[in-house]
């Protein structure tokens, strides 16, 4: 059941508004909506406007918070995030720390995967942002710290790097794994990729690094083929301890 | 704590062993392993051979299902099941239909991140090893049932489909999620995927097809490059209910 | 040495002009360029503005034409048109068969490679415009003929494709090649490839299909990565006689 | 007309050899083939054994002496020496310097596309059997040099290296380049491309580093797929004076 203050999508008449359930009006061309009939409502319910539009509520996923969700800078691509989750293994077991928090998209994903994710973020109002993101996404599971990642403590599953990366975050990634646990960084330069890379391999026993080429395929009545679009974010090296 | 008839990984001396604990022995090369002493023990503990080598326990994760797992064919990548995962927005809330079992390793992989995982499977046999796998991973969350797609019942968040694709089975799929719940269909062929994306578009709103083309780099004295690996396996088209 | 009515590049001050050498005036924000001037000069001659700006002459070459030809549509991209040139072995003995003229971008790189190009294009006016552009290459060994390719004669090395394709284009050209020779289909679409892979598969002793995803390597302050721009265009079918 | 010494293909039976016209018996298991019968024949024309199989003779192209010629390591490959004719617009008025000779393969290509080539191997023994493999190919515009690079002299067109590369290397091209003439590097390793990159910057005025990820398409009962194969070999800077 919604409540006051959750965040959902309003779609139809090919539109889609990321609103706040609670008082409030939402003026659209198709007429207005009062958001405060939206608690109490459940995902799949209809809400109507004042002139007779209708609009489906949609509880959202963490696929619309990559979408809604503010920003502080460019997230991690889905893809991407994807290949970490899988490559790591990361389920309901796992407590997950996260590091170079961003907007938070990637620690929503994980929070939506994992048992427990502490995300670190040394900028402030970037962790505060954030903070804002993972409190709509309904993840009580997820605490955003604001500190830098190697002031970081206690033992994880999964540690997942998103930051300028430089040699001595490999060593207290190390430091915090279990055994059989993973470190996955994403690096967007091939110059960082390999210092993850030549600090990694003394001390992990299996390190690889991951390029996703994305293409989306496109069909058409004049046929079948790749988009042109963009295909490329970065690296992603994986670990294991 | 790791109970008798629990899977592990054994580690060490450059070596790595997928056994159960509980009554055995294993002979290896650098001495022989008591397994029931493994019972009791936890992830991280060391077991010693007869002889004074040391192995290092490893509580499995769903990677090493990936690598151990019985097979009965070739399993979805971990970069596919990532993307799923990630572009489906799949998490703890989620009851996830996935047909085309399989040898399980798809299902495994969803069983640690969605609430509920049903995986339905045509052939009786591939269905019971599956189940096997799964059991090892201790996932209790998951069910696997021998059953064609087409006589599945119930409301889904994700259904995902890697088995021989029909136009009905996209209006199935249609059938059985919420509203903005997704589906994702595995294609290894062109002509798969054309019958996927012509039968889901009029039924979806959101529908795109991907291909992901992995690559792993490779850094040694001479320098870094692209390998040049096996880097296709399929489509996968996202559809959003 | 370059003769009235040449094209020339005047290149200097961070500026490009493709002119016609001869009577005329070319107004710059750098000054006024007097063409006739360019007469009797040679490629890296200099010429100065009114007022003082230098800009250097460079006799273009197939690449300039790609970029400053007169366009019909969009032509094939050179990183293709290299692949027909080395996949077919295209080379000064060749006499060679392009038909799909288009704006006769292809016919101007195989005309410096072959001895002699007949490209057919049934429509008249995109077949006069080709004759403009390779004139202006001052390739004599080049002809552009507004026909059907289905009613070329004549016996050739390499046949070009980049037509709407249908399955008699494959016989025909089988008809037309020597033993030994090659035939080279472009197709943007997948149902076109398949036709032609169908086609010419119980026709020519090898037929293989080859897709290019062309990546530009970015180098920046920030460090090295692939760009993220457009990489695909086209399959391209190669069939051996 | 075939001459005593020409190298020529006998295809037929399912089979292909590649041999020498002139005294001679080639022992296959279709029978007998009298080698001195090739002289006077031409392509298409046919050899039959003693027993009486008959085997279609071709005449080689550039693409067979990249199958057939005697090689000293790997050579660059026909998508990557495509891409060279194509950026550098390679054509029958070019003087071309070719450095790295290797087996000559690049070199032939490039001599059947150029007016001249000269190909700088500072391995005496590695130019000699390049020589081989040029003379085979009956190019009498092709000259061997058995020198380092740096020691060339003279004025081109179009300047390819394919060798260890140093920074030097490319003051050394840019001073044997005509205006709006193309320097073409290509590189295995991102750390030589980095090199080939920041040196030919502040010399060139168009560098651009292109990667060509090609892929074959098959094409079965079962359906269409990318194939899996071997889909990177090196970066191709393109550098314009």
């Amino acid at each position: 059941m919604i409540e006051q203050g959750d965040r959902v999508l309003l779609v139809g008449q090919g539109r889609e508004f990321f609103v706040k359930a609670g008082p409030g009006t939402l003026g659209t061309d198709k007429g207005q909506l009062d958001l405060s009939t939206i608690v109490g409502k459940a995902g799949g319910d209809t809400l109507t406007t004042h002139n007779g539009s209708q609009f489906i509520i949609r509880v959202p996923r963490p696929t619309d918070f990559f979408t809604y969700g503010k920003r502080s800078g460019a997230p991690m691509l889905p893809k991407d995030i994807g290949l970490v989750i899988a490559y790591t293994g990361m389920n309901h077991n796992d407590d997950v720390l996260d590091a170079g928090t961003g907007s938070g998209i990637a620690a929503i994903y994980f929070g939506g995967v994992a048992k427990t994710v502490r995300t670190y973020e040394v900028r402030p109002e970037f962790s505060a942002l954030a903070m804002k993101n993972i409190t709509e996404a309904k993840l009580d599971n997820v605490e955003a710290v604001s500190k830098d990642f190697l002031e970081s403590e206690g033992t994880y599953d999964v540690v997942h790097l998103d930051l300028q990366i430089q040699a001595e975050h490999m060593t207290h990634a190390f430091s915090l794994l279990k055994t059989g646990g993973y470190l996955a960084c994403y690096t967007p330069f091939l110059e960082q990729m390999a210092i993850v890379v030549d600090a990694a391999t003394p001390l992990f026993c299996e390190v690889h690094t991951h390029e996703l080429i994305e293409r989306e395929m496109t069909r058409s009545k004049r046929g079948t083929r790749p988009s042109t679009s963009v295909c490329h974010s970065g690296y992603i090296t994986i670990a294991r301890k």
